[in-house]
């Protein structure tokens, strides 16, 4: 497995761009992402487990139940939720398109992300399918990733080349998500494509056993958004042999997966509202996998954590107060908390109780850019992994007046 | 029931005091505090259910198992917790205040607020319960208040006069909670006298109850403290006749423990750290009372929505996110949300969709300290309130370096 460039065009046969439609008011903001297969492609998707759901994920969820897909359109600035008319919106936005690129309305993936309740208006959409499509190119992965960016500070992308059956396959992904995040089943907007050939069933299910290690393990604010979606397109353009069972290939293929949505999740993490820094938190001998994950994720969800990591300030106190309401199942009188960066490692509680350490390494440690949280239980091999940032300053500033 | 001042020393036959004995630096901040009762008491607790629990909470556990107390010490600035000594440390405190009053150790409820994981050092209590104990006084209420406060910016207390059987009673109560919050069974520290005479069953049964409606729906943080505790002391110097079952005495003690609490509540999440604003969702309409409070709590524990409030901003569809994943069973096409303060009411979704509001009156009535977010969900008539504030700067600020 390598890592390469190319992003979400790395994989033959895909094409991506992304323009300025209107839909924001910043006009050197794209607004507008498109990927395009060149084949009909398999496609498979995990969705939000908000009751309030966007109108583009109830589309995208009736275009894919056939499991193919060959386009993928999304607007950022509006998400197209609580809307009356947010299905008939959705819906007329895969026609447009569809016209567009000569494909049927339902092979089009629809997403949105933005403001939540104000209704989508059509014409920026009409009058950009058209210089979007043109646009279309195998270097337009980078405009797609910028087009569904919203208070996000970087592009998030990233492409693997592996090998299936003695065939070099590809994959890549792009994703957005800075605020709004906890996902929950599903995560953010994330696309990615593959030339690997796979069922649509076993596309699924590498996709809904990956999530649940990667995109459902990152938290920016504890809040699940109401358009989370993940989906994945393979062509089959690799020419590998279908994988249509469990065994090596699939294996391989899940491993490429993780790969892209591990680095996609960070990415996510690091790039929080406001954020200064990505804490990830690892978790050992606990009593099971499903505990290490309880306590990972409440350790990089806890306000108090987040804000202490902001000021460098090692209050591992809050660690432990995280867990002990996490609701795992474990003996709090047994957990060793260090903190790691670049700089070093920290010991800083032992059984449960605070030990000696010196503030002054433990600034050093925490002033950098990835802070690792390492907690061990003492009560089985349950390990697990979470991905987090810092609360700060900005996060307060972005979201105090998101919508204006 | 009337509002009446005095405090926890409104009731009869209850003093208290506070002072600075040392384990904070500042020697402007009061440490220390003390409410004692002429006669032994009647006492009923609640506590944190967190795994990782502060040693004065085990102690007082154990010291109340015979539903009795005289005397309340709590100390700020270290929450003895997390220590390999604490137990001793927390008996130790209690035996060094029985001592100087004159009652039995065992007689004794102990509380720390403070840092999590610094051994508490005995020396300053030592050096202090004496002159704790010579400050005792009717007038002491406040001092005492002061004494249990950390990051709090003002005092919390309360005290009301009702009858019972013809006979006057009093009931006061003081809290500290500013950071940490988000209780669940037992909250922060609050404590509260009464003089009516009550067993020890019924006494615990009505904190245990009241507790749901009050303390359980506030948050300041999402982060359940490790030191959570509510303790009751009723020495039945209003000379009314024992309340020992359910009945009009028992609802009109409920109906003062619960204007106490509601009270104490409001105050504590509008003086949450860093706190502009005091955040209160009201639902109605909701299937029953457990989904109202399910939903009410995720409003007010939403950190989107809480920015949204520090600037102001209408964001409604952030109330809709936050209902959306409260796991509670609500259909989200039938929510109607309104906002309401001092400055009027604005509707601004029906039907789980945007209806047209002016952004003016918006942020007029969004400007006010006290904001009520209206729920009404359509599915039946479970009602629920919780109490929040608003996420901000200083909240941060505050919880970026609180060690030092």
């Amino acid at each position: 497995m390598k890592i390469i460039s190319g992003g979400v065009c790395a994989a033959k046969g895909f094409k991506a761009s992304g323009v300025h439609c209107g839909i924001r008011k910043n006009r050197t903001k794209k607004d507008l992402a498109l990927i395009y297969s060149e084949t009909i492609a398999t496609a498979a998707a995990t969705y939000t487990t908000n009751l309030v759901k966007g109108a583009p994920l109830t589309v995208t969820k009736n275009h894919i139940s056939d499991g193919k897909a060959q386009a993928i359109l999304c607007n950022s600035g509006n998400a197209n939720t609580c809307n009356a008319n947010g299905i008939e919106v959705a819906e007329k936005m895969c026609e447009l398109l569809a016209k567009e690129l000569n494909v049927k309305a339902n092979d089009v993936v629809v997403a949105s992300t933005g403001v939540i309740g104000q209704p989508l208006p059509l014409e920026p959409i009409e009058a950009g399918v058209k210089p979007l499509v043109e646009a279309l190119s195998v270097n337009g992965g980078d405009d797609a990733a910028e087009g569904i960016m919203t208070t996000d500070t970087v592009k998030k992308e990233i492409a693997v080349e592996f090998e299936i059956g003695g065939k070099v396959c590809r994959m890549g992904g792009i994703a957005k998500g800075s605020g709004m995040i906890h996902p929950n089943m599903a995560t953010m907007l994330v696309f990615i494509t593959t030339d690997a050939a796979i069922s649509a069933e076993m596309l699924q299910k590498t996709l809904s056993t990956d999530i649940k290690n990667t995109f459902n393990m990152v938290s920016v604010d504890g809040d699940t958004s109401t358009n989370d979606m993940v989906t994945v397109l393979a062509n089959g353009m690799a020419q590998n042999k279908e994988i249509t069972t469990e065994g090596e290939d699939f294996d391989t293929f899940m491993k490429a997966l993780n790969t892209v949505n591990v680095y996609l999740s960070r990415m996510i993490a690091g790039d929080g509202e406001g954020a200064t820094k990505l804490l990830e938190c690892s978790v050992n001998g606990a009593k099971d996998e499903t505990n290490a994950k309880i306590i990972a994720k409440s350790v990089i969800c806890s306000s108090l954590f987040k804000a202490a990591m902001f000021g460098a300030d090692a209050n591992w106190g809050r660690v432990l107060c995280a867990i002990g309401y996490s609701g795992a199942d474990v003996d709090v009188n047994k957990i060793d908390v260090s903190f790691r960066s670049a700089k070093g490692t920290l010991d800083v509680c032992k059984n449960g109780a605070g030990i000696e350490f010196s503030e002054e390494k433990a600034k050093e440690i925490l002033l950098e850019k990835e802070i690792e949280i390492l907690v061990t239980a003492g009560d089985g091999d349950g390990k697990a992994q979470a991905w987090g940032c810092d609360l700060t300053y900005d996060y307060v500033k972005i979201n105090g007046d998101y919508r204006t």
